[in-house]
């Protein structure tokens, strides 16, 4: 039987990110590949005082259908956290409890974009939202990135294009590059959304995982206009098991994505939502992330101190303030996706740095390297391999 | 701020199922408008027992990231579920765990449907699914039901047009009707589904509340040629709550529902899979059906009788052989929708059949009623109020 698929889909190809993570499951190959928070960052003893104690006080609210917009406690508590934790005023604005980040693009993608409008993203970027923009068969337009965000005269020029419906930003720690935006091109950002009428899809998986510098205001927090859907998630802060993450947009956006996911899963799994919001109301927040933070600065700066020894000079890489990834960029004219294969057969995964490009073909010397799922002996054991590499290569 | 929405999320409304939920949160309200499992259905104890044990044993497995396809345990516990107690050979197939089987439309309708394209569906039908088939802005057509199953001569006259891809179906005790379609019926479905191309996307939430009459096999366990996409539900054989369903079709399909599923929300909910898994894997999966059968073919029976006891002759009512729902038809000429109106101001939501078809503007005498949230007690009473109304009106 030979299927006639849909346009949107017949162009798509797995994720090679995914694809890569299925070809490492073989533990015996070092995972710079993957893009799991590290273990020991999930509170473990909590979740398991936290879950049975729902089963045991509320089984049937834990199990039966709950409301689109997500469990009203939690919804309540994320509102909290969004005011008093991540500074952004709720005024205007409403907020959805969604099935993880990755949902948030979904349905802003959803709910504002045609066929054929256009998409703005930086590039590289987040390989699972560049696929959920392809996967609603738009025109997807990637912002070449700099040291402290997106260029914002190409960025200027291509909202200056028709039919420019979204652009999509990782401001903090940004995956994959590591890079941290400057407040200066967040309200460039803004005012040029203002000025185009382009919705900002801000997506921020990592702010809480800063471990250097100083915090910057999200965009979202200088929005008075209501152009910016910010996204939130647990991923990163409790576990991503979970999958719940949570948007905020001024209420018609909210309106339309709850009409969106009613279509897409009816709601999110409810125990998982009571589970957040129960964890959410032990006090223990701030800790929490400031015990997770470190781990992930500890990494971070091995592996850092490990390439500055390890590889070839010639090699560059990001120095991220946050989050779980840097970005290595090798010599012009060096082979990188023969490097990244000759990483493989040594038992190193990289993921090549084309995988992250809004166009797949654009020329590329980079690769993205993550240190919060390797063990500390796996990342000295790997950057050494990969280190020996750029030495022979280059 | 005037917002440009999408044009396919423009033309959609909230679910008036879901409005009429929320309404109906008043606990004075008897809940006959519901489609919630009766809570005394879930296995609480075993969720109480199974949760806590998996987050002692495997407390990172069950927070961690996990693959798009589903946790390789579930995926086959569920292979050997569709092939022991569905009867469905997986032979060519193949099968993906999704977040609730609303999902499965939705990634059906992504990988299949061009914008434009026909989808047809029996007429009435689920409205979820109907609204996840219109948030793919298709050209949705509705095939007359009748008490065997669709009208097979209107069936062929819609699949005979062009760009025709899916035909969505609720086989037993189908939601809002509470009919199951015949097996001679099944056999002409997929006869044509064969002729004219057409998927056919076999819903079977129900399959397993079966309280009367004898099983009818599934069109998927019929299809030879890779034509159906069947989608199974832990919603009403376990609890909704979770989230979790399955999808068995050819290979090819599950390989683009797999890139799909990447886009919208990565991997389900992995607690609650590990704990679908972990349930099935205990033997007592017929025990358990046979009791919830039982409770629902007792609640249904006493809805029946109490209908047979208090409406007024005049008003037609279908009798399922199991399932949640039954559907009510008032005579010619009586106004549907102020008899709804006037039964929530007596406090009884019942939904308003127009609420299920394809064009909401076709003409509609019918009512769905809901006998599985319901006490016993508030179905002998709101069947009384009810039944006073239908004998002052008609």
């Amino acid at each position: 039987m030979e299927y006639q698929f849909s346009n949107r889909i017949s162009s798509l190809q797995p994720s090679l990110v995914r694809e890569i993570l299925k070809a490492t499951a073989n533990p015996e190959v070092i995972p710079f590949a993957a893009g799991n928070p590290a273990p020991d960052a999930f509170p473990v003893a909590e979740m398991q005082r936290i879950i049975p104690e729902i089963l045991r006080e509320n089984p049937i609210g834990a199990l039966q259908y709950s409301i689109t917009e997500g469990y009203g406690p939690l919804r309540d508590a994320c509102k909290a956290l969004v005011e008093n934790h991540y500074h952004i005023p709720m005024r205007d604005n409403e907020l959805i409890v969604i099935s993880g980040a990755q949902q948030g693009a979904d349905l802003a993608s959803k709910i504002f974009v045609n066929e054929g409008d256009t998409v703005l993203c930086e590039d590289p970027s987040f390989i699972g939202c560049l696929n959920c923009f392809r996967s609603y068969h738009c025109n997807l337009v990637g912002i070449e990135m700099e040291q402290d965000g997106v260029n914002l005269e190409k960025l200027e020029e291509a909202m200056r294009q028709p039919n420019v419906k979204l652009f999509y930003t990782i401001p903090n720690f940004q995956n994959p590059t590591g890079i941290t935006t400057s407040e200066y091109k967040r309200r460039e950002i803004l005012r040029l959304a203002n000025k185009y009428h382009v919705m900002v899809l801000e997506d921020n998986p990592y702010g809480d995982l800063r471990f250097a510098g100083q915090p910057v205001p999200s965009i979202k927090s200088m929005d008075e206009n209501g152009m910016v859907i910010y996204v939130g998630s647990f991923s990163k802060i409790l576990a991503p098991g979970v999958r719940v993450g949570f948007v905020v947009a001024p209420k018609p956006v909210i309106a339309k994505m709850t009409v969106g996911k009613q279509c897409a899963d009816v709601h999110t799994n409810i125990l998982a939502q009571m589970a957040c919001e129960r964890w959410l109301a032990g006090s223990g927040l701030e800790e929490h992330l400031a015990r997770i933070a470190a781990i992930y600065g500890k990494k971070c700066r091995l592996m850092l101190d490990c390439i500055q020894q390890e590889f070839a000079p010639s090699v560059q890489y990001t120095t991220p303030e946050g989050g779980l990834f840097l970005w290595c960029t090798l010599p012009e004219g060096a082979d990188m996706l023969g490097f990244c294969n000759k990483a493989v057969e040594k038992k190193v995964a990289v993921v090549p740095g084309i995988a992250f490009l809004a166009d797949e073909s654009s020329p590329c010397q980079s690769f993205r390297m993550n240190f919060s799922t390797p063990t500390d002996e796996a990342i000295v054991k790997g950057v050494k391999i990969l280190g020996q590499l750029t030495k022979e290569l280059f």
